[in-house]
């Protein structure tokens, strides 16, 4: 095992999250890329390898397969390698996974990091069956059928999805959460408030305002107990993290982070294979050396607002059932003890699948370089990074990955 | 740079390539990793990491984004990362160029690669259109609106595909090949003949059939000069890898292949993105420390036969315009000088998209431990794989990867 890993990210570039019907993934991609590029002070040409991590562009647009080639055509790459990964809403993560075996492994000193994602579609039914491939479609027993319709062509317009199915499974563990630790549809709305309030502050976020607890409380139910102001938004973007080895960093003289620890774990039908989330957040506090208590500011998973409450105990940030008195004594929140989601989380700077990975690693690499602005978290040193991915077994994630950073 | 890797191969699994329209991709994948596991040994159990290279699965069968964690549900994993790496027809040579960064880097000791593809689908156009997306379909302009309309649902039934778009980019680059080089059909039979009576002595095959010139040359005409026997044809399969350090190889005291190198090129728009074979070729070579001429047994990514020969050009087996001759003489034949394509390459073996770039290495992995039987290369020592994905650019490969490997 390693370590001591000697992967350090000296550049990041990010667009903006929201709904971009009229770009395509290319374009967001460029300009993701572009900003990268001079943010770290290295050129196109120096590049490589490039890893490209996206989720739906394959069901939503048709391109399969070479995803990464067609996306990065025009960036200036001189023919290096393109790995295409895919691991569902963690698939930019599992690309920053590969970056760092890549510079661990001696292949390559300097690798491009991208995670992409548009999923805006005329159809939004097209939407929601992209983001239902993250199940395992022959076992789905609930809206399957309609999926699979959707996905292959069989109904020649709406198929009649009106939301994600991944959203009834993360419902069905809402309930039974709520229903173990007392926790009340106030409780659930809080985490958007928070979340909400931190993307106000943050200009590439997806939702530009922030919402009061009746706001969230009297939005639309998608599905109990979840109501449309906490469940993470549909959109589009791209973010970019050039990743590099610390030798190539030293001379570069560049700020950054380095990478103490990228940990994955995948669903199986193994008893072994529960609990994902805190056995890849235990695998990454052993490989970092560090504690829940040392994390200064962390991004987690928010898919729905119930799932924040849950995962700070996952990764250890407090005890279990402990969560909903976290949000409410201010821990979570900017200026508290352990500030989560610093820019807005899934539910306020947006969830475009293939994207978040490297999104919530920008912002943890702005906050480690002191560069968050409005929403710097002072004298942040270590952060942690928590992304999870697709759905097996009533409601337990297909893949989650914990990435822990360090100022350098 | 890495020059002296510890990567090595001591297990295989793989299942019989051909149309297998009642099974699944877990039913494929769950055969040949079951025979990969028992083949070196190693439980599943003692796994820790999974690398799964596809690359329709998504388009044919609507199963995307956790395609590795749904195939591999029960083979036995015990919760560790299952990546998911696609590059078109070269998935699952970027899934073992994947494992063999997480083995050189120390992520895990114990790999398993696994690569499948089950393109069978009961409209022909649908698995046309999946290896089509293996171009860029934005700028596409022949059969790309066909291909997005079946794609994305727009026409009820067939959308009039009755061929790979991409057969259509290999046939102008043969017939340039030809002209340059007065090449004759006859010319193209011989690579087929050659692959197809590889094929008759691998039970594994597809094609169990030899077949002579006159068939090759009277058959279909699928687009000019290309003829139904002249092209790689659509199939089933899955093959399994079981990748592990050096270490771990020598404490269970299994024979097997060292990878020496494994080199990848991707394309660009970027002038120095050209010659993708030659440039990962050349890597390749450099990397592992041998020449052509060093090469015992090769596979190569034969989707069309002409491409065979402008291949072993690309490789270096021979000088440009001369791999005719080669094929004349015999040296690329069993008991020739650097016998190619001895599984019966993709012509004759098949070429389930995915799948191929493992079964490249199964096939060298049994030469090299001398188990090929019939098909058996003597004292075979290094041998070569060459996998290539997709089509951007007039004929160009969107990706290259080439693998040396050598008797462990």
């Amino acid at each position: 095992m390693v370590l001591n890993m000697n992967t350090v990210i000296i550049g990041t570039g990010m667009t903006k999250f929201s709904k971009q019907p009229l770009v395509g993934l290319r374009d967001l991609v460029t300009e993701a890329v572009r900003e990268c590029l001079a943010d770290s002070g290295v050129t196109a040409a120096e590049v490589q390898m490039a890893v490209f991590g996206n989720a739906a562009e394959g069901v939503v647009h048709g391109q399969e397969m070479i995803r990464g080639e067609v996306a990065l055509r025009y960036a200036g790459l001189r023919g290096v390698p393109i790995l295409n990964v895919e691991n569902a809403c963690a698939s930019s993560s599992t690309a920053l996974n590969v970056a760092c075996m890549a510079v661990e492994s001696g292949s390559a000193d300097v690798v491009l990091v991208v995670g992409a994602e548009h999923l805006s579609h005329p159809r939004k039914a097209r939407s929601f069956a992209a983001i239902a491939t993250s199940t395992d479609l022959d076992e789905d027993g609930s809206l399957g059928a309609a999926v699979t319709a959707e996905l292959l062509g069989g109904l020649p317009s709406s198929s009649g999805l009106d939301r994600s199915p991944t959203m009834d499974r993360y419902a069905d563990k809402a309930r039974a959460y709520m229903e173990r630790w007392g926790v009340t549809s106030r409780d659930l709305a809080n985490v958007s408030v928070k979340n909400r309030r931190h993307a106000s502050m943050n200009p590439l976020a997806q939702f530009q305002t922030p919402v009061s607890v009746e706001e969230v409380e009297l939005s639309r139910l998608i599905v109990d107990p979840l109501r449309l102001l906490m469940c993470a938004p549909v959109g589009d973007g791209a973010a970019a993290l050039l990743v590099c080895s610390e030798d190539f960093a030293n001379k570069r003289r560049m700020p950054g982070a380095r990478v103490l620890a990228s940990k994955l774990t995948s669903n199986s039908a193994h008893p072994d294979a529960r609990d994902l989330v805190r056995r890849a957040a235990d695998a990454a506090y052993t490989a970092a050396g560090v504690s829940p208590s040392d994390i200064d500011v962390a991004e987690v998973h928010d898919a729905c607002s119930a799932a924040e409450l849950w995962l700070y105990e996952e990764l250890g940030f407090c005890d279990s059932g402990a969560a909903v008195a976290m949000v409410e004594r201010g821990d979570a929140t900017l200026g508290g003890s352990t500030p989560v989601n610093t820019s807005g989380g899934l539910l306020g700077r947006g969830h475009p699948l293939g994207a978040t990975g490297c999104a919530q690693v920008v912002e943890l690499v702005d906050q480690l370089r002191g560069r968050a602005g409005m929403r710097q978290v002072d004298g942040a040193r270590i952060a942690l990074a928590q992304n999870a991915g697709g759905i097996l077994d009533d409601g337990n994630e297909a893949v989650a990955c914990v990435t822990i950073l360090e100022k350098w």
